[in-house]
C-alpha cells in the first residue's frame, strides 16, 4: 500500500462544533461532505475519543464552518490540537450562535451549515454522523482553506486520531528552511530561531522536548 | 438557506467504478472521502438510480481513481454525464484492472484506490459505502483535479444526481464570453460559434435544443 497516494485527495478544512447546553465543543476536521442535495445532507467523520463526538451524540446537532484561508494556526491548533476537556475552546474567540444554540467560530470563516443528526454509522475509530441541513450561511467574503493549502502554504500537520493521519507526512511537508528553526512533531508549528529549554507550543502547548531540528 | 454557502465546500473529483464480473461500470463523484485511518477506510456516496450502486453492491468491491487536472470534458462527461446502462464506459479510453479484477481508468489519474465493501448506509437518494482499503497507487504525477478547479477552469456543471447537486450553479460558473457562443444546459460544455440544428453535445450527447445562448 502506497501510503503517498493518499496525498492526492483533496478536501476543505472546517470546525464541527455542538452544544449540549451544559458542554460545548468543536474539533478540526477535513471531512465534512454533502451526500445528497434533496434534502441537503452533510455527512462528517469525528473520532470516538473527541468530545466533540460525546457532544453531538447527546444534542443530536452540529454546525460545520468552513475555514477560510486567512485562518492563523493559533485558531487552527486550539480546535485542532488541544482536548476541549481541558478548554472552553470556544473562550477568548469571536463566535456566535445558530438558532439551536450551537456555538461556531465568526473570525476567517467562509460559511456555516447548522445540521440535525438523522443517522450515524459506527466506521471504527470514528463515528460517520449525518446531519439534515437546517441552516446555511456565507460568512466572510475570503478564500476557503483547502487541505491542500494547509499543508503546503501553513505547513501544518495531521493529528494522530483524524481520519487522514498519515505516518508519512512530515516527510512530504518538510521543506529546507533558510535559518535555523525547529518544528513541533505534534502540530507542525515552526519556530525560527534557538529553542529554549522551556519553551511550549503557542498551537498545540507540548514542551521543547517534542520540537526536532528542521534540517 | 442560502445555496451560495455551499460552493464554499471543498472536494476532488473523483472515478468510482465497479464490477461484478458480467458488467462493469463507473460514474463521477466529489465524495470520496478517507474516514478512517487505521485501517484506512474510504466512504463513497452515490446515488442509487446510478448502475455503479448496483454492481457496486453486488461485488463487494469498488475501486476510487483521483482524477488529474489534465483530465478532459470528454472523460468526465464519459463516466459523469452518462448512464453504464447505455454503454460500456471502459470501452475506448486505457484503463487497468486491479487485484479482484476491478476496472479503473488510467489516462488522466494520478492515484487509485482498490477498496472492499465493510458497511454501507442508506441516506435516501444516496448510498454511503465504506470501503476498506487493500491496494493504492499513485499513478500519473499530475496534480489532482479539484472540483473548484473542475468549476472554475473546465466550467463544467454538476449533474442532477449528484451529492452536491444544486440549482444555483449555472448562474455561479457562468462567464460573458468574448464571441457568440452556446453552452449545455446538462454538463456545462461550451459550443463557440454557430450551433447547427443537428448538433449534439460531445460531452453528454444532448441535442441543440438542451443548449441555451451563453450572453
Amino acid at each position: 500500500m502506497d501510503m503517498q497516494a493518499f496525498f492526492k485527495m483533496s478536501y476543505g478544512l472546517y470546525v464541527v462544533s455542538s452544544s449540549d447546553g451544559a458542554r460545548r465543543s468543536g474539533c478540526v476536521v477535513n471531512t465534512l461532505t454533502q451526500v445528497t442535495a434533496e434534502p441537503a445532507q452533510l455527512m462528517v467523520a469525528i473520532n470516538k475519543d473527541n468530545l466533540t463526538a460525546e457532544i453531538i451524540r447527546g444534542a443530536g446537532r452540529f454546525t460545520g464552518t468552513v475555514l477560510s484561508e486567512d485562518a492563523g494556526m493559533e485558531l487552527i491548533g486550539r480546535f485542532g490540537f488541544h482536548s476541549g476537556r481541558e478548554m472552553d475552546k470556544f473562550a477568548e474567540i469571536p463566535f456566535a450562535e445558530d438558532a439551536a444554540g450551537i456555538p461556531y467560530p465568526t473570525g476567517h470563516a467562509a460559511a456555516r451549515f447548522s445540521c440535525r443528526v438523522v443517522k450515524e454509522l459506527d466506521v471504527g475509530t470514528h463515528i460517520l454522523f449525518i446531519g439534515e441541513v437546517e441552516e446555511a450561511e456565507r460568512l466572510l467574503d475570503e478564500e476557503p482553506m483547502t487541505y491542500a493549502y494547509y499543508h503546503r502554504v501553513k505547513k501544518g500537520l495531521t493529528p494522530k486520531n483524524a481520519s487522514s493521519y498519515n505516518p508519512t507526512e512530515k516527510a512530504a511537508v518538510r521543506e529546507a528552511p533558510k535559518k535555523e528553526s525547529w518544528r513541533c512533531t505534534i502540530c507542525g508549528y515552526v519556530h525560527e530561531g534557538e529553542l529554549p529549554e522551556d519553551f511550549t507550543c503557542p498551537v498545540c502547548g507540548v514542551g521543547a522536548e517534542l520540537f526536532e531540528k528542521v534540517e
